[in-house]
């Protein structure tokens, strides 16, 4: 859009945008509320999202809401923060201007902390009909088109295309798919039994395919395999070493020949980061993360800063950059925060050190494995832990209260009770028009 | 579909199909749980929606979820009742077969309790662009829409275009009219403030348009001056003895002239009962209707019946048919499931007697209007008493605690959480295919 984003406030002082409110451009944000600048910040949805729990809205464990945050209720009475629903679509880094679909806007610092999306890894076919689950309303699609396909499933008579409306097949062996796995088995075992009696789930497969050695790979081997165990007791079945290379929405090709067919091949295999026209080629490294110095500063620029999943900042410890997780984006932001406020006092800003406070995933119900610093455990203890340290990390204090409140009684009661297909619709045109037409 | 539908359970009892489950349906269902009848109990959705409460999701004050009720978990554990989600077509009332969207059933009984959908009374223009909130996605839609104009007016610069978007006309004085309306008033007195600090709410305008002389019609002047009094104290502008002529999307029409702009057009002015094929002239109201005996018997049919919004039972009391509400439908079902129950000890069945148990609608906070037998009172008391019933009202434990406590967070905090733009998409195929593109 070639005019001028109207309606923002005047202000005096240095005007700061920030590009995405995830993990880091929130905690940008949220540092400089109330301080010198005036930041704006735009992001495609009008909410935070948390991405860790997305799995869970995907299995009906959770409320969309209860993991989604509205960013403007975030900065009430932060006269400094203005919120603006829009996607950034191009900089101009000459005129220090950034064109986004809802006009442009001049900056005096601007800051991409965009995330990143699906990566298909170039395969058309799996890009075409698998599902991804980077967004909450891609993990609320995911749990409407398997509650759909059990709702088809059961008006079916032929057994193969019933079992193909039940199975699922998850690819991609980190967290996200390992989580994945483990809750749609439990769906399975304990839930959709008692919904489809007249359905046999003996013929239901729940398939986790990994292309590496192990699964979790930014974790020990211990927890890996662990975890491995722990999905084949919930009688998911573990494919390692193994890579999908086709998938035409009803088979999946390995090696060569259908090993299942599913309607439902969820795809948890990769990120690729979310892009943005007018950076310079020699700012972006292979695969299209943006290269930043130890203050997060991109290449060749002076006030263009990268957050997060986006930016490739080598170190000596991380020779091909830090690992593309929230811990990173947070304390990155954290760090950019306070080099913003370090400016306004003329102090020395600090290079960004990554501090790794441990890793952690759930399988299921009591089954999870963590990694900490200086200790690794697993299962039940490891659960807890994994419930309390996404708890408290959740943001909004009724967010903590109703998911901790879901929790409960999903674990009292085992039933999630959330099996629900409501999409926001009117009714079909089509209905209208025959009301329409008898009234006249 | 011409095949019959499969995987139902084989039974030696009496088949009774259900169409619908809304109060009337599944209030009969459950009444015929693990008794000596076959029930398949068929809906367009897998959720039963507690309609009263449409409002407060379309006004960002609660969940769908919290609403809705999944009807598998309603059965579980009942092996006489079976549940299909699907759509019914047409009746063939020779054969006792009912045709759905799903394939046939054959029916010993069929009990339709479909209730009703908008009336748009023939205009072509009012059912292309205004909202119907006739279901909980219909709701879900409102909100939506809502946000987005908000989230669109923030970014233009032309004060009427920003006005156009900014207001809500709702048409309709009923009970849903009038909770919308005042809902839609305490958002744009109390909370978009502060979401929208450059907005000027000065410039929102709500108004609330009724055909008749007053508000909430099927209750007492006074309820209706009442009402009237309490949205005017809203900054509502009610205006009585009004009909909206047309609505192009923008202009809304009334006595020849444009009176106002507005993107969102809410339309809760009239019903009009759901149509299945199949029903002679002869066994049809004017409107629609389905004409029914004391025992909801179907004019000249021995064994289909119909409950709720869309059947005319006549009686000394109700010449024109008993009031269009969920009172009606619910004893309805309560009478004709003692009426299966006594068919099987070859008991007397009993005809129908409506109990008006009174009427109640809230305007806002701490205001409602209740009109019960032999007391009418309004304000506080009569919120409190609204509260009270509707939460009793609700289905499911889990539903009723949430909305309980959904319900004091925003009593406390004067702030529903759910300003939210969730939709359950998955990325658009454009951005898809670059990803791919750049992968390649």
């Amino acid at each position: 859009m070639d005019h001028a984003l109207p309606n923002l406030p005047q202000s005096p002082y240095p005007k700061v945008i920030i590009v995405g409110a995830g993990f880091a451009g929130l905690k940008l944000a949220r540092t400089l509320r109330n301080k010198p600048y005036q930041v704006i910040l735009l992001d495609k949805n009008n909410y935070h999202q948390f991405q860790p729990l997305f799995y869970q809205v995907a299995t009906a464990g959770l409320e969309p809401s209860a993991i989604s945050f509205p960013l403007r209720k975030a900065f009430h009475d932060t006269p400094n923060v203005t919120f603006r629903m829009g996607g950034a679509k191009r900089i101009d880094q000459q005129q220090n201007r950034l064109y986004t679909d809802i006009g442009y806007i001049d900056y005096d610092y601007l800051v991409l902390a965009m995330g990143a999306d699906t990566n298909y890894f170039g395969m058309e076919s799996i890009m075409k009909n698998s599902i991804p689950m980077k967004s909450v309303s891609e993990a609320l699609f995911i749990r409407n088109k398997i509650i759909s396909n059990y709702e088809r499933a059961i008006t079916i008579a032929d057994e193969s295309k019933r079992k193909a409306l039940m199975n699922v097949v998850i690819v991609g062996g980190g967290p996200t798919g390992v989580e994945l796995a483990g809750a749609v088995a439990e769906l399975r075992n304990k839930v959709f039994p008692k919904d489809y009696p007249q359905l046999n789930f003996d013929n239901m497969k729940v398939v986790l395919v990994e292309m590496g050695p192990s699964l979790l790979a930014g974790m020990s081997t211990t927890s890996g395999d662990k975890a491995k165990t722990y999905l084949e007791k919930l009688k998911v079945e573990v494919l390692l070493n193994t890579a999908v290379a086709d998938y035409d929405g009803l088979n999946v090709t390995i090696n060569g020949e259908t090993r299942f067919q599913t309607h439902t091949l969820l795809w948890a295999a990769g990120i690729s980061p979310n892009f943005i026209e007018g950076i310079a080629d020699d700012q972006k490294a292979k695969g299209g993360r943006l290269l930043v110095d130890a203050f997060n500063r991109l290449q060749s620029s002076r006030n263009i800063y990268v957050l997060g999943d986006g930016c490739l900042q080598k170190g000596d410890d991380y020779p091909k950059g830090h690992p593309q997780v929230a811990q990173v984006a947070m304390q990155q932001a954290k760090n950019l925060g306070n080099n913003f406020l370090a400016k306004l006092n003329a102090k020395p800003e600090k290079p960004f050190r990554y501090k790794d406070l441990g890793s952690m995933a759930t399988i299921g119900r009591k089954l999870a494995v963590v990694e900490l610093p200086f200790i690794k455990f697993q299962g039940f203890l490891a659960w807890l832990t994994w419930l309390f340290v996404h708890l408290m990390a959740i943001v909004g204090v009724k967010n903590r209260i109703f998911i901790f409140l879901d929790w409960g009684w999903n674990y009292l009661a085992f039933d999630p009770s959330l099996r629900l297909l409501i999409k926001p619709t009117i009714s079909k045109p089509e209905d209208r028009e025959k009301l329409v037409a008898e009234k006249k």
